[in-house]
């Protein structure tokens, strides 16, 4: 069974066809500049890689041009084929939990989320409106970004702040990257033999955004990211958590308003603000020794993260096995070095060479006589979702 | 020699007069509504309490008023008896660390600060400036309450935003109750007889403003007020951390200014905003077994400590004790049996019957076996600063 899953951007629409339940990736793309002038459409499949740069006003443009370049190039025969689609959503509010089969009524119930998440869900929408129209055939369904996170408590999601806010106007912790610590659990478990009901552990997903999340028997306990995606740990171009006051004392100091504030929060903070150098955590550190800007980028990084263990460390009682994913997580072993070395009052050490040595790849990293398993986990979003879509294909 | 430690607030001057270096209270009271109509003096010596209402239309008014009666009361004889003043500064931005005798140019330094504490800092110097011209022969010193953190890293005071703020705006963690955590560690090391090159502690001070300061060899390494009072852990008005994306979010919703979020961000959330009772923790608690809010406030009100001492341990890596101190810290044993029970995981026990019978009292509250010592430390604010001026007036 063909299944694609999508991750749709305001300007930008990612996809993996898969073939389930082998898991096997046939061909994986992604259009960008969706809206903007000289859209430019990669595909790559088998050993063949097809770049084109087209005019594409919308979503639904760039949908047509992706199904009419899966047959052509014959990736497959006929769209028919395709048996389901996953879309990732990003905030599910409190209304989602689980994945989804979209059907008039549950996209109604996903227009009234738009709010919660003004930069995403709308492009997600658009993304599952033109799959719909174009195969009306294959099943739809919503994977939620958030749906990980609904199990935690109510001390963990609610702020400090007027409770009729929270009733009226759904104002709490939503998180994110709930798909990918979904995945990274599910491996978890499998490798280290555990049960679900009795591993308690922290998950770092550290990409272009970053969060930590506190899995406790199991289930999302507490994570990083909050309300929207700005806030937990510093991110690539993402400020991570800052005093609220800031918002107001710069809007005066840069004569601003609000929304450009959160726009540099979000988007000119982080790694590339604090460095001046890059969002590239790779290029920050490749000038460290030269750059003291790059090592006080490195230094708040790690700072953030090393925190938020040790807050999810007490709040856990108990501690089984740490995991990292995402680029920087899988790719730069010197950042888990700095984190880890930091974590000696939670029992955890790590083998150097074994670490130096795991990138893009799965092992574990801890040593033998480290009180906590430490693992370095690829995840892997798009067959999280493609397998959701599976099992409800299956069902139905 | 008389010392008086004065703690002015924008409509509220609260002073204590000690004998030092004997430390012993000779009187003390407050000035409340202060440029308000029916402004009330309190002032409390020996067996004696005065009560009084008066037009009081300004600080220097108050300062008057405060003078005479102490001459009236036959508190002193003679005001040149009082040697000297001390002020607690809330924040003293970068440019003071200890506490300094005010000249005209330290005043002028003072001035330049205010944009930093916009509620504070104006009515600390208007109270300096009313000592200083009815009282000019005494020595005048500022007690900064930021400047105990002025030790921090810059992992630690910087956020995660484009670096020119911290440069051209001065934005960056100051903290707050440096004066309290500085008489608390002080108290720490004596009691435990500690060196303080070696002690790593954790220091909470929960009172109406509450935060947590984590010591590292005798100095602030870390501390949860930022910016400004509101962030951090939440507080009886107070929010604590919150996504900066709420601001936006609710100034659309309820259609109003980011001043007007920050106030209700400062003044109706915390304790009061999540209870909907009271900012009072004692009139919550009450309530807890009816009232379910009362019992959420109660959970995220430890909830965020718990994972604030988590992060600090962590930041630490040995934690050598743990205080309690301030008004919630050290009267309400209940809440600090619900906090040290989640620390588990840093070997922390606490002694049940010494921890419920010890009220506004010192004393160790930890087992023999818990790894940290676990203290519960009245604070005296007042007090450091008449030490601090008493200092400085022997160098004189």
């Amino acid at each position: 069974m063909k299944i694609l899953a999508v991750n749709a951007g305001s300007s930008t629409l990612k996809w993996k066809l898969f073939e389930m339940p082998q898991k096997t990736v046939i061909a994986r793309g992604q259009v960008e500049r969706i809206g903007l002038s000289g859209a430019k459409e990669t595909t790559i499949f088998g050993s063949q890689k097809i770049d084109e740069e087209f005019e594409c006003a919308n979503h639904l443009q760039a949908v047509e041009r992706l199904l009419s370049l899966l047959t052509e190039s014959k990736i497959v025969t006929d769209l028919n084929e395709i048996k389901g689609i996953g879309h990732r959503f990003v905030n599910g509010g409190t209304v989602f939990a689980r994945s989804t089969v979209i059907n008039d009524a549950v996209l109604q119930e996903m227009e009234k989320l738009k709010i919660l998440a003004p930069l995403h869900n709308p492009a997600n929408i658009m993304a599952i409106k033109a799959f719909r129209a174009e195969l009306p055939q294959a099943l739809s369904v919503a994977v939620f970004d958030t749906g990980f996170h609904q199990t935690m408590p109510r001390e963990n999601l609610l702020y400090g702040i007027p409770y009729e806010y929270y009733q009226k106007y759904h104002v709490q912790k939503f998180g994110a990257h709930g798909i990918s610590y979904r995945f990274i659990l599910k491996e978890l478990l499998r490798l280290s033999h555990a049960e679900k009901s009795k591993t308690n552990a922290i998950l770092l997903h550290l990409g272009s955004g970053a969060s930590v999340c506190a899995v406790k028997e199991g289930f999302s306990l507490d994570t990083s990211m909050g309300f929207s995606p700005v806030s937990g740990i510093m991110m690539q171009t993402r400020s991570g958590d800052v005093d609220p006051s800031l918002l107001l004392y710069l809007e005066d100091q840069l004569g601003i308003s609000t929304t450009e504030i959160l726009k540099i929060l979000n988007e000119k903070s982080g790694i590339l603000g604090v460095s001046g150098i890059s969002p590239d955590m790779r290029e920050v550190f490749a000038q460290r020794h030269e750059n003291p800007r790059a090592q006080l980028a490195i230094s708040l990084f790690v700072n953030r993260i090393v925190k938020y263990i040790g807050a999810y460390a007490a709040e856990l009682g108990r501690v089984d096995a740490l995991a990292f994913a995402g680029g920087i997580g899988e790719n730069i072993p010197v950042i888990r070095k700095l984190i880890c070395e930091q974590l000696e009052i939670l029992g955890i050490k790590i083998a150097a060479t074994l670490n130096d040595e795991t990138k893009a790849s799965t092992a574990l990293i801890s040593t033998a006589d480290s009180k906590v398993e430490v693992w370095v986990i690829p995840t892997n979003e798009e067959l999280m979702i493609a397998e959701d879509v599976y099992k409800l294909a299956e069902k139905e």
